[in-house]
């Protein structure tokens, strides 16, 4: 039988990425085409021992059905969390549970959007997030992001322009896939717009507690005093991806509106994930444990630019993160992007074309994403070897 | 600031169930409101066992990212389960891990349909597909479902008229509401008209392994050998629902389509609970798992069936369910439905007002839905009197 789909799915497909994974199945290929949090940074025993401890204890509460909005004790301990160096929960704000920050992006488009209705976004930006809006049949306006620079001339003209769009999608922090940081000063330009606008933001933060160099600049919802943002914090990066747990502030119109999304969605996230998550913030010194992590992935990120430095022909130009996971190369206009990706797969090292992160990802680009966090330290100096060999080829 | 929601989220609103059960909160309110399972039905020894061995033996296979079609062995033991008494997997299907069965019926209407595309549904029928299909701007189109007898003449017109339907929603086991099974000629009469008319069906059997009496009948799925069912099986009822975990068996085209909607909704499912269930399944002896929690909502059915008898007034009318977790009331015409489950809540006993399973809850109707698989027995005893006693101030 011939199926017929729905017209939203037509413009997402299976992600590029994904599809780069599964060649990256293959153990003879070095993949620098993940994002997956490296393996050391997971607090393994600690998450044995309180997830046998509540099976133990209370094993009713972890396998019955839980409420939509999340597990109290963890909405309590996450606020806490996340509040603990800036106030990023104002008066009237509310916490939703999410499985996984990506469901933040696809019920802010799905309870925001109607189909055809326009999200402002970074180009490049986390592709992800761009396929949850066009999954829901949003349109996406691209405003370059260059170096941490955001065209802000470009930006006011997108949020003027008809149709107006619903909201801005952002990753301040450590961006997928530059790696970079936008500074206070670009941060506060932009809620001014927002403001003037009438234009939400939506935050998205994963990487925000993975610094390992410069200054922490103060979240966009933190400096929000209008009920503008909705933060996406996750649970994800800094204690496992695979519990799929993360959390939404937002004002409370906005919390309702996403319960209502989540109970026709998934009704609610996993309570194992969840209770286990709410133990851990509580029992463990989170502090001393992202100082941990942060010390993994920056000898890593060092470790990567250190080869890329040796190795790499000194016209392809790259960001030099301060947090994160990403490292953005980009290649001189002569040469073909695609061409290069394809060439460094076929002598077994993935990376991520960056047209995938484009609002159109047929425009031109002569960027890739690598990834430093999941490989492992031989892998990286194997990998970047080759791929330094390549641009030597082609440049 | 005043927010501007889309179209799509205007028809759905917070369950009403979700509301009730907060005023179930209260420890005195007797609840035959919810849908649980019972508390005794939970293999907890078990999952604490395997839960263990899982952290301390591969940690990381639960903590890292997953691939968004599901953990490969939970994959193969579902699918040798859910096959083991009937072929519901026909050559060229594919299974889908999801997080919940409540994802299957969001996916479905995602992927199929358009704005203002129809669904057909039996009336009354589960509420959280319907909110669901609503959430992504479908259209209801219910048939009366009354004692297990579907109006085929009905459902006909429903599957010929403009705009054509793009999917049936149906519970052909132990319905939620109703309690009642689809006979084995209603199911064939029903995938006849689907083919004729190239409408899909989207089978939802969360309760078919919870039979008690009387004889299974082959699903829809086992039937079909045109590619026209969605079979969606879930784990929650029969192992744990906190777990989220459910598998969504179709024809490939339709499982791809899922995938590229899972992975903007949630990336894959909770890793934990799908390496626990994978275990589960492989080690344990489900056919007498399932014969032992039968068995305990064998007794509760029973327990409250016969409690109504002798506390209901005669002219309440109610199914005789032979599995599942429901039984499905209904008052004389000339009572007022509302005012009955307003006058239980007053008296601390929750049921469902049966309007809110309807394709339109403005819908005049008389019948309320009580569960007795999350009480206990002397909860169930209470509760009952109190009930039956309102129906002889009100009749």
């Amino acid at each position: 039988m011939k199926y017929q789909f729905a017209h939203r799915m037509l413009n997402v497909k299976a992600s590029a990425i994904r599809e780069i994974l599964k060649a990256t199945a293959n153990p003879d290929v070095i993949s620098f085409a993940g994002g997956n949090p490296s393996t050391e940074a997971f607090p393994v025993k600690e998450i044995e021992k309180i997830s046998g401890d509540l099976l133990a204890h209370q094993p009713i509460s972890v396998l019955q059905y839980g409420i939509t909005e999340g597990d109290q004790e963890l909405i309590k301990q996450a606020t806490a969390f996340f509040n603990r160096h800036e106030q990023v929960t104002k008066d009237g704000d509310q916490m939703l549970i999410t499985s996984g920050s990506q469901q933040i992006m696809e019920f802010a488009a799905k309870i925001l959007c109607n189909e055809g209705d326009v999200v402002v976004c970074e180009n490049p930006s986390f592709l992800g997030a761009l396929n949850a809006f066009k999954s829901l049949g949003a349109m996406l306006r691209g405003i370059t992001y260059h170096n941490g620079q955001l065209d802000l001339e470009k930006l006011e003209a997108a949020l003027s322009m008809e149709p107006r769009p619903k909201f801005m999608y952002l990753i301040p922090n450590f961006q997928n896939p530059t790696g970079m940081t936008m500074s206070l000063d670009v941060r506060r330009a932009v809620l001014k717009l927002a403001k003037k606008y009438g234009v939400l933001i939506l935050e998205d933060n994963p990487y925000g507690d993975l610094r390992f160099g410069g200054e922490a600049v103060p979240s966009m919802k933190s400096l929000d005093e209008d009920g503008l943002v909705i933060y996406a914090a996750s649970l994800s990066k800094i204690i496992a991806p695979g519990m799929r747990v993360a959390c939404c502030i937002a004002p409370r119109d906005i919390i309702q509106k996403m319960v209502v999304a989540k109970q026709a969605s998934d009704v609610h996230s996993n309570l194992w994930a969840q209770k286990v998550m709410a133990r851990y913030l509580r029992d463990y010194d989170m502090n001393e444990h992202i100082d941990r992590i942060s010390k993994i992935y920056k000898k890593k990120c060092h470790l990567m630019l250190d080869e890329m430095k040796k190795h790499f022909h000194p016209d392809v130009q790259y960001t030099i993160p301060t947090g994160g996971m990403f490292i953005w190369a980009t290649l001189p206009d002569h040469v073909d992007m695609l061409s290069f990706v394809q060439k460094a797969l076929e002598k077994n090292v993935a990376v991520v074309p960056g047209n995938a992160f484009l609002d159109d990802d047929t425009k031109e680009c002569h960027s890739f994403r690598m990834n430093y966090s999941t490989p492992t330290d031989e892998k990286i100096i194997e990998g970047v070897k080759i791929l330094g060999q390549i641009t030597y080829e082609m440049l």
